[in-house]
C-alpha cells in the first residue's frame, strides 16, 4: 500500500536494535484516517474468506484490527496481556516473546468470545518474527476455532515471520513489506 | 444513546464490587459497528469545539477514541501505562488510581505528540470516579495543551466523576448514564 510505505519512509524512525518507531501514526499517536484506509485494504484482501472474528493482541493491534473488523462487519477480540478481574477463571493462555519488551508476555483470551467453529482473521500492527501471531493462532486452536488468514500493517521481511507462519497454511497479507532498513534508509519490497 | 443503553441492559453484567462487565462489546471483544456509531455520536456532540487531538488511555479507551477521532478528522494519542523503548527519556507522566486493577497506574505521554496550543478532546470508555480522566487532563495541562471537552461511552453517575471533573470547566458528554445498578437491574438517567 503506497500511502503506508510513504508514511513510513517520511515519519518512521529506525532505532538501534532493529526497532522501527512508528509512534507518530500507528502506536501511541494513531492517524485515524490512515488506519481506516489500512483497515479497508486489509478487509478487501480477506473479504472472500468469510471470517467471523478478528483476533489481535493488545495494545497496538487494536487500531488496525478495529478498522478491519468494521469493514468486514464482524467483532474484534483482543487478547489481553494481563487477566482483568472481569474475566472468568478458566481462560485460554499462551506465552509469546515480546520484541519491544525483551521478555515473555502472556496472551489471554476468554472462552466466552472465542468458540469452536469461529473463522478467525488475525490482524496485528507488525509481522516481524511472527511469534505474537503464532501465539494468537495457538489461542484460536485451543478454542477450537480456525485461523483463515493473517494480516499486518508492516512486515519486517528480514525477520522471517512469514516463514514461521507458513505451517499454518493460510494467506498472509501485509500492507508495507520492509526488506531492509537502517538509520539512513528503509527499503520496501513487493 | 438508546442503542448503547439497550446493549448494556442486554449484555452488561454487574459483578460484585460495583464492576460493570461489558467485555462482550466494549472491552476484550469489541462490537466494531456499535463502536463506530458511538464515535459518530460523540464526534457530533463535540464537532463545534475545534478539537485538534483526541486523548485517551490504553487499553480500553482506544476503540471509542479512534472512532471519534476518525469522524472528527484528527489523530488520537493514547497515554501508555508503561514506557515503551521507543519513547524519549523526557515524558509527561502522572499517576491515577485504577478501579479494575486496585492500584495506582502510570499514564505516560510523549512530548512529541502533545504540544502547546493543542485543543484536546478526552475520550474514554468509562466515566466512573473520573480519576483516569483527571490524570489525562493533568498530562494535557503539563504539555501546555487545553482540554476542550470530555466524552465517555458509559457514565456511572453514582460514582461522582462528573462532580470531580467540574473544575475543568468543559462540556462532559456520556452516551449511557447509569444512575443505579445491581445484579438484577441497570437503571439509566437522562
Amino acid at each position: 500500500m503506497r500511502e503506508l510505505e510513504e508514511r513510513i519512509r517520511r515519519d518512521g524512525q529506525v532505532l538501534p536494535g532493529g526497532i522501527l518507531k512508528v509512534d507518530s501514526f500507528v502506536n501511541h499517536q494513531v492517524d485515524a484516517a490512515l488506519m481506516h484506509r489500512c483497515g479497508k485494504e486489509l478487509a478487501a484482501r480477506f473479504a472472500a474468506l468469510g471470517a467471523t472474528r478478528v483476533l489481535t493482541a493488545e495494545i497496538s493491534g487494536i487500531a488496525p484490527a478495529l478498522t478491519t473488523a468494521l469493514q468486514l462487519g464482524i467483532p474484534v477480540v483482543y487478547a489481553r496481556k494481563a487477566k482483568p478481574i472481569t474475566m472468568p477463571d478458566q481462560v485460554y493462555l499462551t506465552l509469546a516473546p515480546s520484541h519491544t519488551k525483551g521478555r515473555m508476555v502472556e496472551l489471554i483470551v476468554s472462552p466466552e468470545y472465542l468458540a469452536t467453529g469461529e473463522k478467525v482473521l488475525i490482524i496485528d500492527d507488525f509481522l516481524a518474527s511472527g511469534s505474537t501471531i503464532l501465539g494468537l493462532a495457538r489461542l484460536a486452536e485451543a478454542a477450537g476455532a480456525r485461523v483463515i488468514g493473517i494480516g499486518a500493517l508492516i512486515e519486517k521481511v528480514f525477520e522471517g515471520g512469514r516463514e514461521a507462519l507458513k505451517p499454518l497454511g493460510v494467506p498472509i497479507e501485509s500492507l508495507a513489506r520492509i526488506v531492509s532498513m537502517d538509520q539512513h534508509s528503509i527499503e520496501f519490497g513487493a
